[in-house]
């Protein structure tokens, strides 16, 4: 779905921050056209992401690179499952190595917790949702990630949805004016949600006809009491300190979305590496 | 340290990523002149980093942005603690707000994992530094985070220090080789380690000159034993599998350097918020 | 709204393609301290659009360049008012004037003619809305001028709000299946709006829940029996082979939007000229 | 003629402009390996420009892409002939479809009113020119559809070619101190064109040895003379409120250059239409 | 003349090359805040080129850098002549020096040896004019250079003057042939050199109409009959082997032009130091 | 060894230089289809450098060219030898070939004077290094360059190796509290070289545990009474006011290193010509 057009970019980058010009390990002491078989493998259990990423690394470094992927984005992989197996000139493997693995590693641990986090959320209505609280220059590989972990993406930015915090709901006199003043201005294509912090703010939001009502840092009763009131007029999202631990009875809630920042701004690693056959 | 030179096209991706071309909800509701006070306020107890990058983001936003810092990179805070007021246009406030906290927090966050490392090492000869396993483009503010954590940085890339490993070292025909093909090579500045996993290599290593000798993988048997081999000949360092469960055992089999990938692969943001004053 | 940041690059390559190095005509003949006072005068009726960018181009070229604008971005101009008055180094001013004049009237003749389209539709329900034929690296100051014309910007791009046409329906199964296996990805801030083109497609869309249904190259008359029979359900775009000639005819058929191309992709330039006052 | 090193950038900035990270509709209903045949059809009849530059985009989205093309950039195309025919993945091709349209319409548009105005002149010695009055990053695009229409090009930009003005004339004492002045400092290989608006400075500007002399805003009666005054001495050029509908009596006038700033600052996009063969 | 606009990308690549992250002599030994007077003394004689770069170059390490500078582009300095007086933050000075010293270096080679080879012409009609031999990168300052030296440019691409050589001719049945079918496409603005290697060619390139006329390769004698023959009905050019020792003789052929591609891409650095005055 | 990531962008650069958008000599005389065969010949005896960068210009301005290279980088190359043969259009050879000729000149002119450098090091231990006066933009090319022709990288920046020259320990209060001050700061795979300029400062650098020391402008007696009384205890390297004819006696006195600026910063291009076989 990530074109490489979006994917070079990054991995140049990389590149250049992991090579000034010549690595002066394997430039100068493996010869320059050995090449070797080697593959990657999990070292724990979780739900891989960024395959095609992490060989367009090789690719980039070695024209004469090619691979047989064992797994695909969003499969779950178990500890010493091979994920891909690989050739290519071995002084351009060692250079991409780790470039590659940095990236795979950070997009396998974003799917892995999103689907555990899902997982938690199961028979319920709610589904996990990812926040703008990215790191930077990797919210596209983010918010790719999350969708292979299961979840879905929020809005991608400030442009192309709306958000009502309090300064803009007091600079407009109120929801309601907020809403109404901000339909006259923005696209049709352009959804508007509302943070609200207790059941009045509900209630006007739902009154001002917004598309989304945000119920933030409510009480699990106080979630459960505006999705009552909601009943449909709007898409509910629970956001605020929502952990592995309590997603559960958020979700129990009825809430649609939950909104999970640490999935995206507080990643484990998922442990995967390379071995050289040779 | 860190020259806005390398800091700005950073913050361009990161605000390009969240504003497409404008934002929705602050450039259609606020007034474009309003202007506020706000201030960043610790929300957990930590190390402090990433200040005036955060800051910069604001700055490039904002022509009439200005800060008053009242921490500095490398302070420790304190939950609730004041760490910069500042003052400038509304808008632009709202629209660099994300991408600032984004970045600080995950400075932060670093910061503060690595003063936790070297904290547990204390009364020890041993110091924690970090490891190429960074995040795509984001090597530059991650190693300078690991140094106001109090550790050390490693070797920035594959480009000025030698570390070799199997591949190099069955290439050249054993550790001698290796180390005595590449002092022919590389420049008089560039210090070379050799991976070693026993004592056997570990003294071939010590014979072949080696400037640092990792201990990979070794129990911390194994690293005392080695520790006392090598006996100042070269700088030791302990690799894999190092956690904040283990490292004060691991620092006391007196080791000079231990190395963690954890602090810049799997880190954690350090929870900052941004509060208006109005 | 737009920030120097979406600017500044594209002010950069315009000036990179205007000048390889230097003005072999200003740099070799004008003094290198000569100042100049100049303005900008319309030569034309039409609505203003891009001061702040044209401005911008004379402040990239002359650090001591200063303006005072007399009309604002959204304002109606008349043949021969002063847009702006500004005063700077000559040499500078000659070598940015063209540049500065090729994105200003770009930028103005966007406005104007969505302006005249918009006032086309006085009286009715009818607001003119752009679409994504925009000319190749112009299109957040094409979107931007549309917005200062009174008109409304349709989605950003292909990331931001879904547009069901043929090929998506036909690969689903139908437009039912399409919208209902769209909103089990897309997230909950997403539009989805499905191209019809009869009424029995109009009337799917609607049972499927289409949040925006497109009459697509629809009579008048079909049109107004779209709208009749969609009754508010969803909100309705007329589409295709709009001019200025019919489009009033179009906004009775009482569509909410009316999109058209041509206001981003068959420009016509507003004429403003630059003069020097010495 | 134009290298895709060119026209690569470009590409890339409009497919970033109109796709963020995913095509929520393309990459969510349309199956990762479907493959489609398809062809662009023109709507209008006009001058085909731009061709394999639109190819190019569905190149850089899809490796697996191949095309046969009709017609060639430069051929006159008629309503309904099929300009080129293609082969490629469903999902590239709805992500390209847009960018690759924007820019062959705009291009093609380009060629065709160039074309018109080269007709009008026939029969006489004039020839079409364009000029510096290009979009902001389009102008090596739009000078080569300029001589796709068969017109010619104006100097690049500044720095290949002088053009005197009142500001240089004045600053150096006069048309013959400017030229004499300029002469010794440009290279031999620069042309000099100096702007004229009377018979006196027509004068002058032949004494001075001038390449080039414009004739600016002057009617057809003072352009004659003009001309005939120039003798051939230099080349001439007619500048100034020339349209469609009194080119064909300027060029009687007999000058050697008409220049038309609205053929790449006001272009008509020219109709091309992609079918999808399923 | 160049403005930043130029200069900042080439800066910037500079730095990037030389400051990965920290300079870690002066970020970790010298006090934030410490500032220094220094000054740029030349060690030799020469031609001064390139100052306001090489002070930018501290501009952009150092928002409080200033500067007075006591020589110009182009003028005369002596050995031990004071160049330019700053101040500055001193970590930014050591980290800015090396880089500034690399480009003001290179380009008063330029200029100084430019200069050199003028002087060499004095009495004579001849002009110095550099070639398209440049560096990488550098072509903008390096043409600069010749400039500040006395000497001319030559075209500055192969995009705005036309050259004419063997395959051309040939492709194009001959001389005649060639220069005709090219005026038959050109622009009025474009100036056409042919290259000559004996008086058959010359004759039949004046005949032709050429611009201008290389002589390529020639011995001063033919220089001689050639420049006789041609008798100002075209501009001639010397080109080949020439070299301080003989640019004098060649000078005396009366040629109007001697082309030389040491002076860019043979550069002896100019010697200047930095001094700093604590 | 340096990848094509490293040098595209270079390339890039160097043929937007060289062509604004078209070659107005080839692109309208050379048909578009013709073909050509073509050869780099040596016109002087040196080594060759940079021949896989040379011909990675033409690849990418031509999809179907193709070389049988004949040398490889470092090779001695004879006047009159083929370098490498190729084929490819015409048109994209003629673009390429200027730009494809001044790298290779360039790169084989530093390998050839560092060739000759350590020629007459012949005997001696010393070795030929490169220095931070390299050409901006050029670092990566040139320091290949001097690897080629048999010489040493010096640090290829500030960052990855530390030199305390007299600010820094002015700044620290001696060599001895600049380097210990150094030692608790840097990572432990960075080398600390020290300038000294007597034999009190050699001592105390010794004492330091300085890695390297730098005898920076000392007499050939001097640096021999240094050389002997470091013994080994750090590595040793001459500095300033090297030349060709001074090297060898320099080289005598013991030394390790000695570098030399001129190699990059005054470099002599080496004489390559392309010549097409029609």
């Amino acid at each position: 779905m990530l074109n490489n057009i979006y994917i070079d970019d990054l991995i140049k980058r990389a590149i250049e921050e992991d090579i000034n010009y010549i690595d002066v390990s394997s430039d100068y002491l493996i010869p320059e056209d050995q090449r070797n078989d080697a593959y990657f493998v999990a070292k724990d259990d979780g739900v891989l992401c960024g395959l095609s990423i992490a060989m367009r690394v090789f690719e980039i470094m070695d024209d004469g690179f090619s691979y047989d992927a064992k797994k695909s984005d969003g499969d779950i992989v178990h500890k010493g499952d091979i994920i891909v197996e690989f050739s290519g000139n071995t002084r351009a493997m060692l250079k991409a190595e780790r470039t590659s693995l940095n990236i795979i590693q950070h997009m396998s641990g974003i799917a892995s917790i999103t689907r555990k986090a899902m997982d938690l959320c199961e028979g319920t209505n709610a589904t996990v949702a990812d926040t703008r609280k990215t790191l930077p220059g990797l919210r596209s590989i983010q918010k790719y990630a999350v969708v292979c972990g299961g979840g879905k993406n929020h809005r991608y930015n400030l442009s192309d949805a709306a958000m009502l915090k309090d300064n803009h709901i007091d600079a407009s006199g109120g929801i309601m004016q907020a809403v109404e003043a901000l339909r006259s201005k923005v696209g049709h294509m352009t959804k508007i949600e509302v943070e609200t912090r207790n059941m009045e703010e509900v209630a006007e939001a739902v009154k001002a006809g917004a598309d989304v009502i945000m119920l933030d840092n409510m009480s699990n009763e106080e979630m459960k009491e505006a999705v009552s009131y909601i009943a449909g007029r709007a898409i509910t999202e629970a956001s605020g300190n929502v952990t592995l631990s309590n997603i559960a009875e958020v979700a129990k809630t009825g809430v649609d979305i939950i909104s999970l920042g640490m999935i995206t701004h507080s990643v484990k690693a998922f442990d995967i590496s390379m071995k050289m056959k040779k």
